[in-house]
């Protein structure tokens, strides 16, 4: 069993409004052991959207389309799937009395737009709308089950828990579709790419794949069956993945590299503080996504100017002269001055160059200078990043983070 | 002219991420004047992209595709689009010297994965790409012409800015669909909406319609036709809003607030300090978003800990004990001290509870206190923001930076 996901609507495919219905749908659909294989984001046209319809029954067991059932001309996905089934429009007689109790209930007599949304594709099944006026659909269409909901986000959400989900576990129930995401930070993506390999490689089951952001590298491990068999699987895998990589496994799941960094710090009762130059305040501010961070973090200083280095972190005059602000020297001093000067177990300091001007061959755009100081003394690493501005910026605070993750748990 | 954009990526179909990069593809597409007929999200696999390349270049004389083109094996937009054209894939000797050189420029040895990269469908050729490995792809397949842009936004957005719309305005029509916004802050959804009322009304061209961000409102106006007349209608309207909603008008378009701040700042020559304790450096962190901006911004201070509030920025011990970290007197200081101790023309301070625990029934969650400080003196705000802790922060970071911007536009 798979699922196509359609969402219906002019303004999704004009880039006004994002669109994320088929999201929503697809981690529903997941749970319950139901893979997409693709989401469609269509417009308001009979022609394309009837179209559509035909190639998601042929490609899938499952369709489900958010959108289109509202009371305006433009609203067509009732028209479209019943052109792709082949049958006419018919006034569903309870649909219809739905709508005439909603217009009663308003004091207003039932407009002739709203009453276009008692019609359903003859055989065809009203799916009820509790908290608006459109039904949704439950019909078929050639081997597939087609599920239409309308576009307004509570209803979506109601119709999908109420009647979509719970008819698509009856027919599919032991099997599912689960996923696991172990996550990582330092192993660069074609080393990663090389010792994975083989967990990779195509046809392989549980297929691995792996996702980038700033920095992060996400390792998605993707296992469907029977619950047992596939988290045995997850399981296994996750374990196989963790032991290829190290200690460059930071979490798996939704954490945060910051809420690892929180974790280590409470579980060693250890202050913070942090000196930012490119980063501006960054790094701090990713600590602070955390709730609780209070007992941990002390303050963040965004030196941003050579002056703030020297007279809020005691940076010496004479190193950011001699050597530059972005520079090994200067970023050691960095992290010792706000280490002494917060009275913090620990300090970890960010200074470089984030464009898209101030670069020399010597220290191109991208250089960040990075360094952790604590009682056991003080530690200093150079990377060279690509990107523009805000993806350096981002890489940066996600490897400063990453160095006190590796200092906290060495 | 018509467009399909594909978004590749087992990440987007298992709704682990949100796709965002066809929406600014459809965007992008539409003010040169090409639409979008529809989206397709698809997973990492060979058959199923082959078979939606078909189906575009069938449907569409231009696709767009972003993702896929990575050194991991997972990573099949070249291969599915060799496929779909009939053709074996071929190393590119530019793209080959790219990665060649770029892997020198690291003094590692390329990789057989990166080296993957180099390799095309016979007869297309690379887009280069400056801040990344792996080369984009301008190839035909049947009537269409496709383009393949790497899933890293940045790489993205400069690929499309620099090689894919200049290569279609060449073949644009004349029709254009353009979107203009006008972005605000400081007048509520529910005023705003009665304000704009007459503009908003369904079946008015052009369309007027709001999206709202973490306190920031976008006014989009929306109309197509030949250029020319769609350029008056979208100057028309603009101005009108701009009218109605005054002061809350921060910029257009792709304007962050950020930006703004940091023009009035350099117009006005002036300098800025910031103290934050509940953004945690994420108003530093946003101006530093700005090019340019080591020329105003002195220092941000992330005074977390009451002890830092009253060693780095002079808050009296008595004013912390007496109203709490979070009350205007603090405020008041903290912005005061910052302006005091950097030397800074002007300072932002913010201090409040972001949550989820720590509020009270005279201080609920959410609750912020502001305040601005200059040669004319200080000026404090409260504000209760709804919302969880990311999202509390992220609006009392916007309402930092409207303060400054109000401040120094009058």
């Amino acid at each position: 069993v798979r699922a196509v996901v359609l969402s219906i609507g002019s303004e999704l495919v004009t880039g006004l409004t994002l669109d994320t219905h088929a999201r929503e749908m697809a981690r529903a659909l997941g749970a319950i052991g139901i893979p997409v294989v693709r989401f469609e984001v269509l417009d308001d046209c009979l022609e394309e959207l009837a179209a559509a319809f035909a190639r998601a029954a042929t490609d899938a067991d499952v369709v489900v389309a958010s959108g289109g059932l509202g009371p305006t001309l433009d609203d067509l996905t009732r028209d479209a799937l019943a052109r792709a089934m082949g049958v006419p429009l018919e006034t569903h007689p309870e649909a219809a009395a739905h709508l005439e109790a909603w217009a009663r209930s308003r004091g207003r007599p039932l407009s002739e737009s709203h009453r276009r949304q008692a019609a359903v594709p003859r055989g065809s099944t009203p799916i009820p709308n509790p908290i608006g006026t459109a039904p949704g659909l439950d019909a078929c269409l050639g081997r597939a089950r087609v599920f239409c909901v309308p576009g307004v986000p509570g209803e979506m959400r109601r119709m999908l828990a109420d009647h979509v989900i719970p008819a698509l576990k009856a027919q599919a129930p032991e099997r599912v579709s689960l996923v696991r995401t172990v996550r990582t930070l330092g192993v660069p993506e074609s080393i990663l790419g090389d010792r994975l390999g083989d967990l990779m490689a195509r046809g392989r089951r549980p297929t691995v794949a792996t996702a980038v952001h700033v920095g992060i590298i996400d390792v998605h491990i993707h296992a469907s069956g029977p619950r047992e068999e596939a988290e045995r699987l997850l399981e296994a895998d996750a374990a196989e993945v963790r032991r290829r990589l190290g200690r460059a496994v930071f979490g798996e799941g939704d954490d945060r590299l910051e809420d690892i960094v929180a974790r280590l710090l409470a579980q060693r009762r250890a202050t913070v503080a942090v000196a930012e130059s490119c980063t501006g305040g960054l790094v701090a501010a990713k600590l602070v996504n955390v709730p609780g961070i209070s007992e941990s973090l002390l303050e963040g200083l965004v030196t941003y100017s050579d002056e703030s280095k020297v007279r809020r972190l005691g940076v010496p005059e004479r190193l950011l002269a001699e050597h530059g602000a972005v520079s090994e020297p200067v970023a050691r001093a960095m992290a010792e001055g706000a280490r002494a000067q917060a009275g913090a177990d620990l300090a970890v300091a960010v200074t470089g160059i984030a464009g898209p001007s101030g670069g020399t061959p010597q220290k191109p755009v991208g250089t960040v200078w990075f360094a952790v100081s604590d009682v056991r003394g003080t530690e200093a690493a150079r990377e060279v990043f690509l990107g523009d501005r805000i993806h350096i910026r981002e890489r940066a605070a996600n490897a400063a983070l990453n160095m006190l993750r590796l200092r906290l748990s060495e």
